[in-house]
């Protein structure tokens, strides 16, 4: 831009854009070693991969304005050389569905597949919520059957103990939305035969239970009946509902027993006088049988307290709670929560074709579980450095290069040092690095046919202190060996280490 | 939308958007397994893993038009909210920048990394170009020493064989820009004193030996003299050079000798009047010297012809070229070509900080090699599909489930099928899985304590035209087992079958 040299240039600022981070080493592999573990469970399952583009059309994700020309601020969004507007992919689901209506007929039915990748959502950055996160999604299109879900429930055990998850710090909590529905008639604020009515009604009453973790029970009554004032004063206006009607809403959700067979009895009794809500405990009863046939009933349970998406699926529901305690910002012990949910959705690809093809899934959010990992570690996961071969004499790279190559070939990550400097500033790098074992071959080892191995993981604390090579070959952690045991030196003093 | 229900409905075309694609099951994890094959090499060389986000803002990707207030048109970009221009990135080479200028201070030196992921170019699709693709890099940044560039090249063919290439499949050639220099210095086409005089005729000398590959030495020679008349009659105006000059810049194209040394020996002759011409051979040299020395010589050699990149990089440059021939589009035999390329470059971060930072990498062109490896055995990967339970009583879902959850944990892909439809539409389903085996046990099964194995791929052929159960017993793929050995027998029919 300047030709003028005197004149100032503007440089760059080399940053993410505000919301997007970097990910580095260890981190790296963390994810994808994680991503690997839960995939296999998958595949063993008999699901496919599937990888569709970053890019949509915002036709076909869905996400235009109502009555405006432009897609919704939620998506990334552009238009392309002849004003198509197309977006990143917000989630995996849009995707499938678009790649189910576009490939149907080459598709079996059902079709198992699952998913693994960023997507991305404009919205306000905060801590720890970024504008682009992976997402890990397994579904069944095109099977309305029960078993369907039992099955995504007994894969998602598998998954969180693949993971690293033990079992005992977890539990599948299932519900179905039909049986609210089944409640919703019962209590008179749902007409069978004209669905439509009454909606608002009906989603008073569904943020009211939604709340039942942060309000109890009692809250969760005020909100159902007149209403509630909370501790600042506000008040929220309630469903008003009479206590009857109050008593039938919490005996659903407080429906859990000691089995899945009572949980479904008491919940058969609450809706005894609609077909739809008996529909939905007998879809609860064959996945809980299936479920205990496979061994998986202390791990999976139908518990009706789980309210999150009953407003947004359309028949059973499930949540990964990790049950383990940490001690959150506010220095309080808590569950750790939920790290997976999902469930059953009637119209998946009705947007494109019309049709009505059942579909059932679960997406399991990886950061969260890494995050679980973590604390149960106590620790994020250690880089494992490199084997470093100091260069203490420069004409003698090959002779150094040959190290690292047999290094290698052994399996061992190994690297020559490629920067400047004298042996402290060598230490230093392999300090930056983690490297378990420096090797040094100066002149006189060389004549001598030995090489020199330092112990970086007992040595670590006084590295930074060393300056001299005298200093070094002080060290205790630091031996001769014959040049032709260079090998399995090195792996006898990292397996030390580890 | 339309809230009047007669009012057709416009339903959004189930399509990726233009010049972008899926991927499905097999050719999922083809390329996951790779890229765990390449990046294990990486690791083992001691790079780490850096994974940016994919979007970036424009002023850091540095795609600004000069003059104009719009990124450029080969990225696809967007407006913030706040007016600031992201765009997602085209490359891994442009967030390394951004990462090492903005991380500087914390990262090792050098830093050898390793990035893998989708890039984006807004450019026009065509038939196997795609919008969105996979790279695969490594470059050491901040290491000056030819050793880094040698590095590269073994783990380049490390790296390819475990990718599956054999060794004498591929070939890893090496060029210096340094050489090229000095030819143009010897030629009396660059002056070191004035290094941005001659720019032109030096770009019009880079074209003609760039185009050695397709015009042969003679098409090279007339385009470095007068200038050459095409097939087509169309005539490209030459550099102008005299014989002499001619000579000196086709003796450097030319100059591979039997060994590195030999090659270096006549390179030596051509620029020995060019202290900068020297410097790049003494380079090669080294390089030469350092695979040798790790028995890399007969996979990665000193190659002037290579010219590919020359133009682009300011040191060494290497690319990698798979030998094997293949029966191209237009029925003619042809060697495969390159799969990777890269080099040295000195300029990294100048535009974020000012400084000088060397840095030299390559980038694996996965998609090219994955074809390259089709090519090899001769077809796609195939898909492994699932053991399939077959369901003849719908009322004993939890016996058939419980097979497979057996299945399962002893490590056997498998499924219940989850469609409705009597057995012949079980088998299709299977058929379109590529199942090896379908287990069946219906009611005298039940009572004999026994299970069906159909061996599937035996019986592939036929399974279109079964109609009846009778039929499929009636099938010699079809052995009868105890129930209780059921893991057993199947694993032995999966290894008949394999």
């Amino acid at each position: 831009m300047a030709k003028n040299k005197k004149q100032k240039v503007r440089r760059p600022s080399a940053e993410t854009p505000k919301g997007f981070r970097d990910y580095f080493g260890a981190e790296v592999a963390e994810r994808s070693e994680m991503l690997s573990a839960i995939t296999e469970v998958y595949h063993r399952y008999g699901f496919d991969a599937l990888e569709t583009s970053a890019v949509e059309t915002v036709e076909a994700l869905g996400k235009f304005l109502p009555d405006v020309d432009r897609p919704n601020a939620g998506v990334f969004a552009w238009q392309d050389e002849d004003e198509a507007w197309m977006a990143l992919r917000y989630d995996l689901t849009a995707p499938l569905a678009r790649v189910y209506a576009q490939n149907q007929q080459f598709l079996p039915t059902p079709y198992r597949r699952y998913a693994v990748g960023p997507v991305w959502r404009n919205e306000k950055p905060g801590p720890g919520r970024y504008r682009q996160f992976y997402q890990c999604d397994a579904d069944t299109v095109g099977s309305a059957s029960p078993a369907a879900d039992a099955e995504i429930c007994a894969m998602l055990c598998d998954a969180l103990e693949a993971a690293g998850i033990e079992r005992g710090d977890y539990l599948i909590r299932i519900n179905n939305r039909k049986v609210l529905n089944g409640v919703m008639e019962v209590v008179g604020l749902l007409n069978p035969d004209a669905p439509d009515e009454g909606e608002e009604a009906r989603g008073v009453v569904l943020r009211a239970i939604d709340k039942l973790d942060r309000l109890g029970p009692d809250g969760v009554r005020a909100l159902l009946g007149e209403g509630r004032k909370d501790e600042s004063g506000d008040y929220t206006k309630g469903a008003g509902l009479n206590a009857d009607q109050t008593e039938i809403v919490m005996g659903f959700v407080e429906a859990e027993r000691e089995t899945g067979a009572a949980t479904c009895g008491r919940l058969r009794e609450l809706v005894e006088a609609s077909p739809a809500g008996l529909e939905g405990v007998a879809e609860l009863e064959t996945i809980a049988a299936l479920l205990d046939a496979q061994g998986y009933s202390g791990r999976a349970k139908i518990d009706p307290s789980v309210v999150r998406g009953l407003g947004y699926y359309t028949g059973p529901v499930y949540e990964a709670e990790l049950t383990f305690e940490i001690i959150d910002e506010k220095g309080q012990k808590r569950q750790f929560g939920s790290v997976a949910g999902g469930g059953r959705y009637d119209d998946l690809v009705m947007r494109f074709t019309g049709q009505h093809v059942p579909g059932t899934g679960v997406s399991i959010g990886l950061d969260r579980l890494l995050a679980a990992l973590r604390e149960k570690r106590g620790k994020a996961a250690e880089q494992v450095g490199p084997v470093l071969v100091t260069v203490m004499d420069k004409d003698r790279l090959p002779d150094y290069q040959t190290m690292v190559a047999e290094l290698r070939s052994a399996g061992i990550r190994a690297e020559m040092f490629l920067g400047g400097g004298n042996m402290a500033k060598q230490l230093k790098y392999a300090d930056k690095r983690s490297s378990p074992v420096a090797i040094i071959e100066g002149g006189n080892e060389k004549d001598a046919g030995i090489v020199q191995l330092k112990d970086l993981a007992l040595g670590a604390r006084l590295a930074a202190e060393i300056e001299t090579n005298e200093q070094w070959k002080a060290q205790p952690a630091q031996i001769e060996v014959p040049r032709e045991r260079l090998v399995e030196e090195v792996r006898a003093m990292i397996a030390r280490a580890g």
